[in-house]
């Protein structure tokens, strides 16, 4: 866990983002703030050149239409072809037919090297089709410790399937190649309250896939724990008059200030 | 006013938001501070189907753009069909042509449950053209002490015709239905430092006519207190070196934290 | 300096800014902490009209697309017609073809009043081809007190040829009209890793051309070393626990509490 952080602090990897409009900015300030260099491009004339220039790219469907879809697939393929790293945020698919339709094709045309999303979004994926309560898992869905079991064995089904990383978030994390399974208890729930984790987590998640090549497994839930982490950090941290605006600020500066010792003394998960 | 919010808190409706690029973030984490859960979703293809799982829809002109045009107007007929909750805010209307007309249009072809604006924005729809100056309310048109029982009648008649709410916004704040009208004199002059104060009200007031069926206007009236309430504690939290950027996340803090007991007491209102 | 500031909080200038949906709330807050008034405009079908009732636009380049690459060109010719003020920031100019023909385009078709970039951007620009790293400079290039009396006179030249203002900010801020140049050590090395300081200050240096029409050349260095103040009371206000996401707050508040005598006294230039 604690050189997963440090390659990503001394390499600065440069971050591709093809993401949505509510959340782009906190995704920016995150990938800054553990390091990396973000860089935020969707019109299809540029896209395969500056994927080309980055170590890996972030395709989330968060505000999904019609102009920039093209440019997922185009950056994905050109992304595949040279071999860099590619994570899928398949926000609200299972919410519409379209963000359900584009998830599905984006995973099969494209070889992702790791897909995040909540239980909903990654059942949809699995299914063709789902219950997402609007960008939110649906309740019936959630991870919890009774259902971890199945869920482990599920997940894991789905990775080997599709030969990729697969995280899956909530109270309990997972994070599977299929083989080995991180179950990651950081965290908190007062996270749900602010739009953008989910989102910030996927950028945070491909700059530790860059730096850390030799190490993909370990890199993904690396990336998860520091996420959960500073939810923690940044709920200690918390004023009695502060919110959830605050709240948001407050975890992207504890990735900021967060070092390796830290992140491997701190970070809660066992493997299954 | 207290019922009000905590039937927000305790339904957790999903509110569909058709909004501009500048304030979404803000909207986004307002939603969720006053305990209801945000979807964004702008592309023709899915509209429909994301504002048929909600309660409500906000359509906001922000940035306004040929490409989610017809997306407001798709998506608006259908809340109007499911009977779904619609805000209409007419961001910038008077500004431009393509402002003016297009809010008009809504207006006319989508039956909105309310419409926010400042009052300028509100001449605007009324007479057809405007002098707004640029996304705020001209000086000359501001609700006064003075100028107020004269507004009250304006914006009375207004709603009258239009057959909906109608919530003009300043320093002081009109909510009517065409026969009773609030008077809200909550909120600092210093919100108007902030952008999207405007639309995070606009958001808040789809969320609280979901979960307020039965009591439509004393709801839209509550979001304005509560915004304005926001405001007021928002600034009794500033600390020396604060400024309009801190504002806004204390201003969203406040709603995270406000119950409804606060609510109903500091709520400053009265009926004209 | 003192003056350009205050100029600026009497008259209001209204801004009308074609920008990037990643830092495009910071811009918005920053002109209004510095007491202007942004909007946000960037249909085709509107944007002659938009910029027709402001005093001057900003062209950031940020995430350009087809869509608003006409409207930035529509936009320009229009300001041009009416004398306004515009800023050009060539934002990512060498990370793509894309990006770099559209910005020597708007450039050469386009009078710009000032273009605002880091020297990378701004060399390519000069060069039509350039190795931008992503969006932040060349290391290659940077501006260092070795290599200050080159950068000074080839940011002279490029001035006096394009006939407009020059402002490259880095470690060191050069600002020049082609005949004068200002030098200016404002600001810290932390700005870099918050997104959209130069995305404020491009916005922040239209509001003060518009305010400051006999004393361009001052306008265009105040503002850079108002920016550059802010980073520097802002991380004097820094607590502990904060990281880059307050520091952006504590940026954009220092703007907002800035006075003139402050920016007089602490501005750090020379005339080279």
């Amino acid at each position: 866990m604690k050189d997963c952080l440090e390659n990503v602090r001394s390499q600065s990897p440069l971050v591709h983002n093809i993401t949505n409009y509510v959340t782009v900015n906190d995704v920016a300030n995150l990938l800054l703030a553990c390091g990396a260099s973000p860089i935020m491009a969707d019109d299809l004339e540029e896209v395969e050149e500056i994927t080309s220039i980055c170590g890996g790219l972030t395709i989330n469907i968060g505000t999904l239409n019609k102009n920039t879809m093209p440019s997922m697939f185009a950056a994905g393929r050109k992304a595949n072809e040279l071999g860099h790293k590619v994570v899928l945020d398949p926000v609200g698919a299972g919410a519409s037919k379209l963000r359900t339709d584009t998830a599905v094709k984006l995973m099969k045309e494209i070889m992702p090297t790791a897909i995040r999303g909540n239980i909903s979004e990654i059942k949809t994926l699995v299914f063709g089709s789902g219950s997402t309560k609007g960008v939110d898992a649906d309740f019936a869905d959630r991870v919890t410790e009774d259902s971890l079991d199945s869920a482990v064995s599920f997940v894991k089904g789905f990775a080997k399937e599709e030969e990729c990383i697969v995280a899956v978030t909530g109270a309990i994390d997972l994070v599977t190649d299929g083989d080995k399974c991180y179950a990651i208890r950081n965290g908190r729930p007062e996270m749900g309250r602010i739009t953008g984790t989910g989102c910030m987590l996927s950028g945070l998640m491909t700059a530790f896939l860059i730096a850390n090549s030799d190490n993909q497994l370990e890199a993904a839930a690396a990336a998860v724990c520091a996420m959960g982490l500073a939810g923690e950090i940044g709920w200690r941290n918390m004023q009695p008059s502060d919110g959830n605006s605050t709240y948001r600020n407050r975890i992207i500066d504890a990735i900021y200030r967060m070092d390796g010792k830290t992140l491997e003394r701190d970070a809660k998960y066992e493997l299954r």
